[in-house]
């Protein structure tokens, strides 16, 4: 029987690599234990890091780090590599807990190479780092840690296939729990499939094809058999695949059920997994998946899709059974995604695409070249977008509408609340004729009864939702409201403010826009950042008015963990800062 | 002896559907002839085109176009299939070459699917067709054609594993030429050839482990041959690649001796190769070139990297000799070129990568995350950006600022002229700890022989060239040279401009900007659209002081093959029209 290991003892992966076999195996038991208590009353991502305690304990025992180098694609499966490098506090107590970010993160570590939380990078990033050894005359490892769901990104067979010519030390871990976020999909899985049935013998190899030597490791839950295959790789003087096969959730029993639910969750009661927080209030995804579903139904042409996030639209596994083959994943591949759209589109089909906002961005080209410059009428959808999406700083949304609002041709919507979300999510699936963007607002659903819909939303011309003079109120989707409750405002102090729903953020009304050029003021607020942004637009276009304008919006910065709250106060986007920027304006 | 064919009859492809063998290889012959005739006059592509003349009139003859659809993958060797779809005239009368671009193009014909000039995004396009294809159970053939060289990119990859899962008729024709734009770069082209050395009979086999069946042909200048490849794999009911083997500028001797050069050429002496076009002026490739090259010989930590287009760079195959082991290129692979840049500059390497500005936005996601987020000091040079760069729809060069200098902490400085293009590249090759963009400027090589430089270029203050008042020029990049005319015109008239270089457009200089707050206007130019860019943010800071701001620049559009003059004239780009914008202008 093993002695309990003292989890705070360890400091550093020196304290590992003196450990036998048998205390190897306690300390994964323990990391375990510790990961599901902290998760289980913190949330976070579940399944990635319980399933690979064992190979990153390995890993560190084998691998001279931090001179060896790691890099861990997405890095949402490194709570134990956080554990085993001095950080064990911020899972052992429960007031750290918060000490760490959910990636890697180098201003916390030296063992942490990169901030990452993008799929599929690690190849490419890691391939970099050998050739400067290689340049430089230096001689330690370089490693890259990628899953299977991670290999559908482009990028990743990029970096793949550059790594095969280093002609020099470069090892890729492919740690294959036979999952992504959701189940995988593509023509790649029944490779891997085959490798894992096969004990890695059979051909075809992906790997070898690629210019990799290959090993496969049958149990990538067994630390000896990893640290067996780890040493028969160091040093090693070629491009290698180490191909490990584990159970993501593994030590967690609801977690090894219900892979995709425990990919990532909030606070849960580790027995049952059901979650401990409240999650009732319906959402932009919910909304969509509902609206969508019914539409897939009536219509055998309208087909919905996803690059591995089939969360993000709120196709749960029920719905995406309900919808069938009009649901599409293509894999973490949001290029294929677009670039699908527009074949599916050109074909006569009517595809919409549901996209979180900060993984948009990995198709700008497909957008501009395959969808805009095509005129394809495919439907995009925007979650997770703006102040009140995701708060990380690898995951912000602030900057699609910069991003997609000036690529020439494409149509994007700015909805201010449910009933106008849905109407235009409705009209672009159905209807437009031109490539549609519908950015949904972010932050909890708001209902507008008496909002004015539109029966063609084309370079919709903005709605002028209240008349006044002197002072023009411009909010654009998650901001409207707040600058409704900043006209009302105003109201009660005696001034009568325009307020304006642009509707669309992609072409100028400039003949509303005209009848503001003897303002006193416009405001106009977006929830992305201003630099690029529908307000600089605005500030052009008047920029030979008397009118004086101001633009709020987000700052061009990469935030970390922020607090909403907060940052809308440092933006001025509250409503007595608004207030207070007209009633000051006023000539 | 075969009857000579009259090409000008031939109207579409159904006329070549009743020939011979002996009359498609005669066919093949006279479209070769006349290619010839038109490349050497006229420019264009030359070794992509004259190597698929065989494949496309087996293609054609095999399937039924354009109820069969297929898609090329960048689209720059359908000169043929132009020829064989009622555009013979525009190959044959020298009168009507421009009729065609040299993309396949929708509003030329319907056998022209997609507007396509970007790399790898053929085989997602086609695979959404196909789905489009199944779910309103349509039956015909949907083939995707793609080059070896083209494989290398992501998307290639993300459409590939997608495609095999469609469990239906989608053909893919690989057509390796054994080279790329210049030679391929990569772990899959040794798998590649493995796969023609045994006339496709070896493992690993590439396309096999992606879950295609697969067929090689190694003779893919063989009507034949090709045709009966061809018709094994019409109305299949599976995923399948046709691997074919041809020649990259077969039939003109030159050509194929030397393919990279004659990948893309001006107009040439058919028999000696050599260019008859005058090509001697230096330009920004060339200055790059020669800098970087002595840079890479003084220090080893110094490495350029190309994405498959190392002409771009002006890195020729004897400078890329000379550079050894510190040039890199990764293949057609964007991504992976920003990312194995930051892996480089983790390491401790100075790496600097040329980029098209058409093709950077390939990389937003990488720019965005693995570079600016992470701080990684890499250079990044862009060349044929702006007004003055590439003219076709699908390579323009207007957006690269608008996406670029709206990223958090990246530097985005625009030379003026030869003289700033060589020190801010210098400072950031070797001295920046910043990630770092310097744009070329568009057009003929400007010196400045006065420019004032700096020794530090991070959020570099803006440099008043000339301090005058009421009426300020900011001349960014390639339009300085333009503004400083103006001022001088405008001295002429009696009017004092302040003149400004700003030198980078990722950080406002609010001092210099402050001062310009009671002036009677400011003029922005920069060599990009105007939405998003550097001028709307000038007009957002001044917002709200009394100055009129205008903002210059490009139109939000996809232009197609302009006349850069007459766009010019039209955004206001001229002196006298800058000088009439500011005397009208004056209170």
């Amino acid at each position: 029987m093993t002695t309990d290991i003292n989890l705070e003892e360890i400091k550093s992966p020196a304290d590992i690599r003196t450990m036998t076999d048998a205390q190897l195996k306690q300390l994964a038991k323990e990391l375990r234990q510790t990961l599901i208590t902290k998760l289980s009353k913190h949330g976070g991502h579940v399944g990635p890091n319980l399933g690979m305690v064992d190979a990153i304990i390995a890993l560190h025992y084998v691998f001279n780090t931090p001179e060896d180098k790691v890099v861990f694609d997405v890095s949402h499966q490194t709570y134990p590599h956080k554990m085993l490098t001095g950080r064990m506090d911020a899972f052992t107590q429960e007031a750290h807990y918060d000490d760490v970010t959910g990636y890697t993160n180098p201003s916390e570590s030296p063992y942490d190479l990169f901030s990452l939380g993008h799929t599929s990078s690690a190849v490419a990033l890691a391939a970099g780092m050998a050739k400067a050894r290689d340049l430089k005359g230096e001689k330690h490892n370089v490693i890259a840690v990628i899953g299977d769901g991670s290999l559908s990104g482009g990028i990743a067979f990029e970096g793949l296939d550059y790594g095969a010519t280093l002609g020099s030390n470069f090892i890729v871990i492919v740690n294959d729990n036979d999952m992504s976020i959701a189940e995988n999909h593509g023509g790649i899985y029944a490779d891997l499939r085959l490798l894992r049935n096969s004990k890695g013998e059979a051909e075809p190899n992906l790997f070898r094809s690629m210019g990799y030597a290959y090993r496969y490791v049958h149990n990538g839950n067994d630390i000896p058999s990893l640290i067996e295959a780890f040493r028969s790789v160091k040093d090693i003087n070629y491009p290698v695949v180490v191909h490990i096969n584990t159970e993501k959730g593994m030590g967690l029993p609801v977690a090894e059920a219900h892979k995709e639910q425990f990919h990532y969750s909030g606070p849960f009661d580790p027995k049952t997994g059901e979650a401990t927080y409240s999650s009732d209030a319906e959402d932009y995804s919910d909304i969509f998946a509902l609206e969508t579903l019914r539409r897939i139904e009536e219509d055998k042409r309208v087909v919905a899709i996803t690059a591995g996030t089939p969360g993000v639209l709120g196709f749960t596994p029920e719905k995406r059974r309900q919808a069938g083959r009009q649901f599409v994943d293509v894999g973490i591949a949001e290029q294929a995604a677009v670039d699908v759209a527009s074949g599916l589109a050109k074909g006569g089909a009517r595809p919409v695409v549901g996209l979180a906002s900060t993984f948009l961005q990995r198709a700008f080209d497909q957008f501009s070249q395959d969808i805009a410059l095509n005129r394809q009428p495919a439907t995009f959808v925007v979650f997770y977008g703006g102040l009140y999406g995701l708060t990380d700083e690898t995951h912000l949304g602030f900057f699609d509408i910069s991003l997609l609002a000036n690529i020439p041709g494409l149509e994007v919507l700015v909805p201010t609340c449910k009933e106008e979300f849905v109407d235009m999510l409705r009209w672009a699936t159905l209807h437009s004729t031109v490539p549609t963007v519908v950015r949904a607002p972010s932050g909890a659903v708001v209902s507008r009864k008496d909002v004015r819909l539109l029966s063609d939303y084309t370079a919709a011309r903005y709605d002028i939702v209240r008349h006044g003079s002197r002072v023009a109120l411009i909010g654009a989707g998650t901001f409207f409201p707040l600058m409704s409750e900043a006209a009302d405002e105003l109201a009660k102090q005696g001034v009568d403010a325009t307020l304006i729903n642009p509707r669309q953020l992609s072409t100028l009304d400039k003949e509303t826009l005209d009848t503001l050029g003897d303002y006193d003021i416009v405001i106009t607020a977006e929830d992305g950042i201003v630099e690029g942004g529908f307000g600089q637009k605005v500030a052009s276009y008047l920029g030979q008015a008397p009118v004086k304008v101001v633009n709020l919006g987000l700052p061009k910065a990469f935030l970390n963990r922020y607090n909403p709250r907060l940052v809308a106060e440092q933006c001025n986007l509250t409503v007595p800062q608004i207030v207070a920027l007209a009633t000051d304006n006023l000539r």
